[in-house]
């Protein structure tokens, strides 16, 4: 079995330069996390973008979506910034053939408290399991991009 | 959703006692997982036994069944000792009705290094996606008992 | 022994809130960590300000010196902002009869890489072993506050 | 500053396989540990043994002895089992003109909970500050080899 993963950017990848209270948004942390771990599945992984979410517009939505349609993988893992990441399922909803499979985290991967390695695990268990589709993974749950939103003041996601 | 989790023992709650060197089985620690974590799904969890899996027999394996069979829940997973996984895995199949996952770790939860917080992200994944069945979520990937084996030197789950 | 530990604010108790990008200064972090280890010395924590400490003025100085010169106990750590927590080590400096040890970290304690426990723990044994002085623990170095500088750059105390 | 370190083995560095729930002692945990954080100190790291330390014997110590006697450093820090630490630390009460700190941990330093890190740093605190002799850095004390004892139901070290 394969996964192709592709990071896009997000709190999950988020590095603080505590100096000045800035972030950058970093390297692809599904990559530490998953050499960290006995894995027994092959995966790849590419960097497509490391942005915030918020700071995504529709020809990011483009770029990925092409990336996607050209990757030869069926299972694919996309780690995305929380706050877009249904905006993104939505676009690449129309792409056949393939099982695609959208988390990332509440806390960035380097916070001691992060939920990064738990999302990551439910990705991976989703991706092995499900038919060709786009689905989220967050919180636990796997979420279908049209029918779940982002409850901000709860920091979850649930169904609409 | 609702999950409903059961932990009979193994590595992934040993608790090591380097006095001595040497260790019990501990509370289940898929607790303290989930109850670190922003999880939006439903769960309980009941401890039915602690013990090192190869010091499991088929009376412990008839007490899981029925424990399991009386539940009402249709998704359930279980952490177990990974030596006898497998077998507990074959015991529960003729179960219907339920999506039954069971996953442990290679390395108790309490150490860095541990697989554990990895496992239970792929069997939350597994078992909120997976048809009726039983199935084994180790090393990020799901396994169908009756098609894979433990490969002790490698210390990973394989298909047969 | 017994060790006062004041906590005034800085990097090492900084809380992010991922959504904003914000920060607070938050509750002291040196009680979780110590309550997390086999310690065998008594201490009292108190938390006298929750300040970035580029945002501490004369007034907060003079307040954290009356509470140092208030408290019956010789040995005092104080957990501080790396960016002025020279300056507080100057103010307190004609404080008589006191073992005062200044600490921080260049990462808050909750990200996997902090450096918070290991500095604690310097400071703690700088303030089990020192007579009467202010002193500055930082990079697993012991400085006189008056010989030394934060090398922003390098992200590192260092002397004059 | 420079600090010379020698690991000696002990519970601090032992890893666990847990297939059949046995250990070895690893590799210098000191080392990594040092590696991850920001140091400003030098320091060179010299495994001179790998055993529990209740499996020392006298011929160790004298190894021991001689090499820390070779040692040019003036200060010293020993990784050391907790069971005969205070042993070694007598037998080391001879050499003058070097301050010498012995240090291990409760739990290994690979367990999530290990009191490793922090009872380094108090070891370098305490190297850093005191005159030549030789102490017992543990539980955040700072002890004189000859005046404590280990209290093995409550797991700390206290005075005599």
């Amino acid at each position: 079995m394969k996964i192709a993963i592709f990071s896009v950017g997000g709190t999950i990848d988020k590095v603080y330069f505590d100096k000045l209270s800035q972030y950058q948004v970093g390297f692809p942390s599904v990559r530490a996390i998953l050499e960290s771990l006995p894995i027994a599945f092959e995966y790849e992984i590419q960097s497509l973008l490391r942005k915030d979410s918020l700071d995504m517009d529709d020809a990011d939505r483009q770029f990925i979506k092409q990336r996607v349609a050209a990757q030869h993988c069926r299972r694919i893992i996309i780690t995305h910034g929380t706050d877009t990441m249904i905006e993104t399922g939505k676009a690449l909803s129309d792409l056949n053939g393939k099982c695609i499979v959208l988390t990332g985290a509440m806390e960035p991967a380097n916070f001691k408290s992060s939920d990064a390695v738990f999302n990551i695990g439910v990705a991976v268990g989703a991706v092995s399991s499900l038919p060709d589709g786009v689905y989220i993974a967050m919180n636990g749950r796997i979420f279908n991009p049209f029918q779940c939103q982002k409850n901000r003041d709860q920091g979850i996601f649930e169904e609409l």
